[in-house]
């Protein structure tokens, strides 16, 4: 994920005040308590590692969206039908946060004594960033990958149109000293929000980026904003039909399998014409099912120490980096230094805690 | 995979006699007859999708191993310890193919009851093309994801030198008229044959593919063979970093949890410096777990159906293409026409043939 500088106007903001408010105002919206827990431990996690895109920033998104009647702040997951390993949930509309929480502990449940398992959940909302869930199989000692699809926004390769999502994936594990191994990426080049900032920075955009409303490659983010992002490799040249065909694999493994909206069928995350219906799925692997426990563990740490200590490239900005390593460390640093959030991000939250009656504490 | 165009020199072998032969041929060298039926069928599958690297054309490089006593013609493979979705196999140096096949044939077992199930595979060799066994899964109504490590070719995200695979991703699934959704792809941007082939041809490069010595951009096919492939992104600006967590990722989820070699300590596949130690995993899930038989597959199609009918970018040279469908196509064009062989790759056959008495019948 693309972790943001901090704010030169920010506003240092201690994790646990941050947290616990966002808790509250999330029960004033009649969530019960144990699922708000779920959902302000999960936004404030994107916040504390400098996912500026995917914390507290999005409440106003979320109390609309409730507000409209197209998502259910009360709605309670329930397990459906299954087997040993393959779970299916179904988060009748509720915050996908807390149906994913129940779901990846489902799977890491019944990996536990399985080996292998995997939670399916339909009929949800956004769920955060994918890491956090994959992330809580590393913590117990498990593999954990996460996926979602999301709002179609990226164009096929060939095609002019947005039709799929930037569908994420995350792999986490235990990694020694290195805490965690953590990918968490988008199947797009890059995200919508990167292209924003290119417009508020008068930039121009590389090829491979995105395209516009005609399919050309997009060169400025006013046209590429009219347009589609491209899936991560680009154009066809450069392996983009593998960043569009990993985006389909994770709409297959979510949405189709879990019988929830998929592709350019799913109403945008954020939109109030109606609910998403989102699709996420849950594997999870035990390595201590095949070996010794720590042993996984330390042969991954051994292999990151090999890629660490690897000559760089010249015009490197620094030492091979392990995927999830500066979003941990900026994790590390907002406990120590509270969550730097900038004053339109910091505004937002006080007009919303007003309008609620949870006045934001900072 | 890049499918290759006919050569036009081609020779056309019908494939059950190219089948017959190479089985004959790796029986020659003192393989049981069941694995030798196996690597035959895995080798000229990739043939049959014009996958040319990957087919009977290696048959040189894994004679090569087994003269050296690099590897072993006549191993069995072993089934280890392991939990009922997660199993473990030792391949005890022998054909990757034929162990890769009883490895997802027990994942498909397994997640036929319990819905969701692991095979992972160390010990190991070449196991050719990662889709075969991923659409071993599909044939079956299942989701198949084989994943292998491979020889260290690639430089990781600001390194200067190869210390990771090509890292394969295949998924498969079935879906109704399109026969099967089957992406199969390396997690670099192109393989190491694609530069030979830009290096044949005196093309330039373009910038992502790969690095120089030096760790710079190669733009000439020569210095980029001296140097590294870049991972699937390219630059660090147009996601490669993505690419290289995949690798990386795919490395973890095989050589690392398998208890197998991985990234840097991996011998080059037909080295015959010693074994290569590679780790290959399979995980199947079994919509038919959550769901009534054949309501995943229905979801899929009309998915696949809404894609291919997308209106297309100016300078398509066609419609949207569905994961694995050139291949399938061209395994068709197989079945009435023949493999294409060229030149070169029939003389290394017959020679092959002849040296091990198993006279080539072309």
């Amino acid at each position: 994920m693309p972790i943001y500088a901090d704010p030169v106007d920010g506003l240092a903001v201690p994790v646990g005040l941050l947290r616990a408010w966002t808790a509250r105002l999330i029960e004033s919206l009649g969530t019960p308590a144990d699922i708000a827990a779920d959902v302000a431990e999960v936004l404030v996690a994107s916040d504390a590692r400098r996912i500026a895109s995917h914390g507290t920033a999005r409440l106003p998104n979320y109390v609309a969206l409730i507000e409209a009647g197209v998502m259910d702040s009360r709605a309670r997951p329930v397990a459906e039908t299954g087997r040993p390993a393959l779970l299916r949930f179904d988060a009748r509309n509720g915050w996908g946060h807390h149906a994913s929480r129940v779901a990846i502990d489902a799977a890491i449940e019944a990996a536990s004594t399985l080996g292998t398992a995997t939670s399916v959940v339909r009929n949800s909302n956004h769920y955060g960033i994918a890491g956090w869930y994959a992330l809580r199989a590393a913590e117990r000692g498990m593999i954990g990958i996460s996926l979602s699809n999301t709002s179609p926004l990226v164009a096929p390769t060939r095609a002019r149109q947005p039709l799929i999502g930037t569908n994420p994936i995350a792999i986490a594990a235990p990694a020694g000293s290195f805490g965690a191994f953590c990918l968490d990426m988008a199947t797009s080049t890059v995200p919508r929000g990167r292209i924003e900032v290119a417009a508020r920075r008068g930039e121009t955009l590389p090829i491979g980026w995105a395209i516009d409303a005609e399919g050309h490659p997009a060169t400025t983010p006013e046209s590429a904003l009219a347009g589609a992002l491209q899936p991560l490799g680009g154009m066809e040249e450069s392996g983009g039909h593998k960043g569009y065909g990993l985006a389909l694999a994770v709409d297959m493994l979510t949405g189709v399998i879990a019988g929830a909206s998929f592709g350019p069928n799913i109403v945008g995350l954020f939109s109030t014409d109606g609910p998403s219906d989102l699709g996420h799925t849950f594997i999870v692997l035990n390595p201590e099912a095949i070996d010794a426990p720590g042993v996984f563990e330390r042969r991954l740490e051994g292999y990151l120490e090999q890629l660490v200590a690897a000559p760089t490239a010249p015009d490197a900005p620094g030492r091979v980096l392990i995927p999830g390593e500066p979003e941990a460390e900026a994790a590390r640093r907002s406990v120590d230094e509270g969550i730097m959030i900038d004053a339109v991000h910091a505004q937002r939250l006080r007009d919303l805690g007003e309008r609620l009656g949870v006045t934001f504490p900072a």
